[in-house]
């Protein structure tokens, strides 16, 4: 490998580029020999070595270098972004991959964008527009968010419930504390259980609880047995900031919610704009294989070469931390922590259409089913509406469903789902994708990490705490918006400012 | 690193002896190139190569030699054995740091055992000889597994409780089938609750609940709340083999059950036997980096070099598959399984006095506690009785509490623990000892990998399932006895057999 590395970095990297001119042309044997020992040897070096260049790892990296100290950031994927992705329509058109919205609340994001020009425009979604919802009985309901039932199905056999549901969930967030979670006074009872539990020991209609999966399969990619109650009390507390407490709300509306807004261009703008300030400070393509802080500093060996710093911040989900080599090894509660925190399932689809043609028949492009594979929808058409796009999640157990099909199925099953929600238009889009975030290398799942029940209580306190020269970020450990990109930003923030508290 | 990779092949194994006496000796320039280059470029190839020399690995391959195949087998630690190992006290006395104890109705370890001439005795429980249980009040019971209450402590306090949840739990398991048991009846609903759950909703007394982890951390590592309801009823039909269904008992028992025998020498004789037979085929210190199947056959890449076979079977628990690079990837619902399958959390703790003195006070050195950071201790003397060995599981919640302490506080935690069961003699022993097997690099957990609620029912299927030219084995793949030695036996046995199928 080093003998493949040392070309690799003579030649394509910036670090050693005037020596990269060498090969091929210079002396045959011996300045070659000189050169790679000369480069074998010689680590890029920095004050602070960022992996991962996500929203974390790049505000990270941003934060440190606004402090005046310079920074490498590594990356496995060939590109930026992590759980963030533009898909590129052509003609500047794009659609998300991944994070898509941004909502009130989620300053920390809003104000990143600010600093880089990228503008935000409201989710389609005008007075009296309709959502639609198909019940477990197969019901269609059609309800506009500024009608008397608010944001929620007008749905009678659900209506009460849900509320009731809600404002209990809401009520026992209020005292799970978002910077330890696992010291709230019922942290132990409600670590014990799962969010199915909880659900079928308070809720009284078959109904209704065939309803929860609609908001756990795109909010976490999980089924209500796979959340652990706790966890489930703290992301909801974690929706929100430090002067407007979280509400679950905030989780699943567009108006007032986390998908209110979107970004022009897309989320991923601001990734790149991120980026390019770091220029030759960004190495793509250089997974992360061993973090060693046994001398002196933290000596980060990627697949691009041997990276220094004093310090490291580890800007990935606690799943994928769990797949580097530590030496010395990391203390057992952090890493059983990481064996114990894994990715939600998660598949997001998308239809292009000429035009929204929803918008004509008045709807806004939100559809939500209980039975369907496709849970939710939303449009995600450009500000100019030209083309119309709609996007959907498939989450938990219907992603396993789905993954289990052909790719025909696939697709024709989403445009007959579509068709149901807005009418047989959809089944002839220009264009179909689908982004599983499940079989992406370096997430292998998505939105967010889930830890398994007792996960928090056990080992909690070990998602931020530092190993010695080993600081971590990754909206997994955001006490605000977990599982966001407010959240990842928060963290990449945070995670610079305790470097920096050392340097 | 291919150069130090391929300095270490030549020097220090077997496979390119010949080429290793050049090194330093031959003609300096041109020989040297040359041998390197015919070495790095040559893997060491087997019809089958195994990961992991545990009990799994070291069975399968031994099942595929005995088929007249060859095999590698590639072990990251400096020694065989996994989770089973010796700690030597000299003079031909043993303490086990891991696996100990064989019982009824595990005839696989059995007849493994017998093979290599390895006898078993029976753990010291003479009848009339008395257990020490503390309950939650601080109460002191004496009880003999000859008496009226059997193996269950005649605390009056839990006694009917106890028999009637243990026999709950039972008749639950019976419906569910240890190949499949994602396809229980009941199974998404036991998969969708904790142990906690349901020990909370069907038993009445608070001081029965408290008992319940005594169960649950020396046999899991884990406390009630981490435990999902359908594998621990999994687990109980695990207990047994295809003639006699298994029960809860067979797990904390002694007489009848999983602690009634150990192996003269120790459970480690019989890993060193085999791997005595594998000869150079054995290579240890050679962690598993990546597994490659894109090509023709299996490439197994370890830090002592490549390895070649036709197939590979991976006998290593979940979480530690999670850490190897595969390509090309994993189906998603492979690496999510390994993602929420953490190792249990679990210390043993020993002490070594002149003589069982326990046993002249009529106690047969097996301890509960519910307050202890011991829950549970037996007698780990040889059959001589000379010396006296007594060790205790610290698991869960006490393993956590545990390792906080200064190892001065945790010596003298368990001897004042030890002495409350047997007296002041305990206070004094001559050796004291302890294994945590949370730090362990390649296991990093124990006894046995514990998947989160919800992860049967999704994944279970890929416990076993291979993907293309990689069969898995491991105690976790297991049927019968997931999770003990006896399970390690069977899984590789089963892998060997899928193996040897196709070759």
């Amino acid at each position: 490998m080093d003998r493949a590395l040392t070309r690799r970095r003579l030649i394509g990297t910036g670090a050693a580029a005037g020596a990269g001119a060498l090969i091929g042309t210079g002396p045959p044997a011996e300045a070659k020999t000189k050169h790679k020992r000369t480069a074998a040897s010689k680590a890029r070096s920095a004050d602070v070595i960022v992996v991962g260049a996500g929203f974390a790892g790049l505000t990270a990296a941003r934060a440190v270098r606004a402090a005046g100290k310079s920074v490498y950031v590594v990356e496995a994927r060939k590109r930026v972004g992590g759980r963030v992705w533009n898909h590129e329509l052509g003609s500047g058109v794009w659609s998300e991959r991944g994070g898509t919205f941004v909502g009130p609340t989620q300053d920390h994001l809003l104000n990143l964008a600010k600093a880089y020009g990228v503008k935000t425009f409201d989710v389609y979604d005008p007075d009296g527009s309709n959502n639609v919802y198909y019940n477990p009985s197969g019901q269609r309901f059609e309800w506009s968010d500024t009608g008397p039932t608010g944001t929620a199905p007008d749905d009678p056999s659900i209506l009460a419930e849900l509320a009731v549901t809600v404002q209990q969930l809401d009520t026992m967030s209020q005292s799970v504390p978002v910077d330890a979670p696992w010291q709230a006074p019922n942290a132990a009872e409600w670590d014990g259980q799962t969010l199915e539990t909880w659900i079928n020991a308070n809720t009284a209609t078959n109904g209704f609880r065939q309803v929860v999966p609609v908001a756990t399969r795109p909010i976490f990619g999980t089924e209500p047995r796979e959340l652990p109650l706790l966890f489930v009390l703290f992301y909801i507390a974690s929706s929100g900031n430090e002067t407007n407490p979280g509400t679950f709300e905030r989780n699943f509306d567009t108006r007032g919610g986390a998908q209110q807004q979107r970004f022009e261009g897309g989320s991923f703008v601001i990734a790149e704009k991120m980026a390019a300030e770091l220029g030759k400070r960004l190495v793509l393509n250089a997974p992360v294989r061993k973090i060693d802080q046994s001398g002196a500093g933290v000596t980060v060996t990627t697949d691009k070469g041997v990276f220094k710093g004093k310090r490291v911040i580890v800007a990935m989900p606690p799943a994928q931390c769990a797949r580097v080599y530590y030496d010395p090894l990391l203390p057992f509660q952090r890493d059983q922590l990481t064996q114990r925190y894994g990715m939600g399932t998660l598949a997001k689809v998308a239809c292009v259409y000429d035009k929204p043609f929803w918008r004509d028949k008045g709807f806004n492009g939100t559809g939500l089913s209980t039975n369907g594979l496709v849970s939710a929808t939303f449009d995600d058409s450009p500000p100019s509406g030209k083309p119309g796009i709609v996007f959907g999640f498939v989450g938990g157990d219907q992603c396993r469903k789905y993954a289990a099909m052909s790719p025909a199925d696939r697709k024709n099953a989403v445009l007959q789902e579509f068709a149901q929600f807005w009418g047989s238009e959809a089944l002839k889009p220009n264009d179909f994708f689908e982004t599983f975030w499940t079989n992406e290398e370096w997430t292998r799942g998505c939105p967010v990490g889930i830890p398994s029940t007792g996960t928090l209580l056990a080992y909690g306190d070990r998602l931020r705490a530092p190993v010695n020269r080993i600081h971590w970020a990754g909206t997994e450990t955001s006490n605000y918006w977990n599982g966001y990109m407010d959240g990842a930003v928060r963290s990449g923030e945070r995670a610079a400012k305790e470097v920096l508290d050392e340097l």
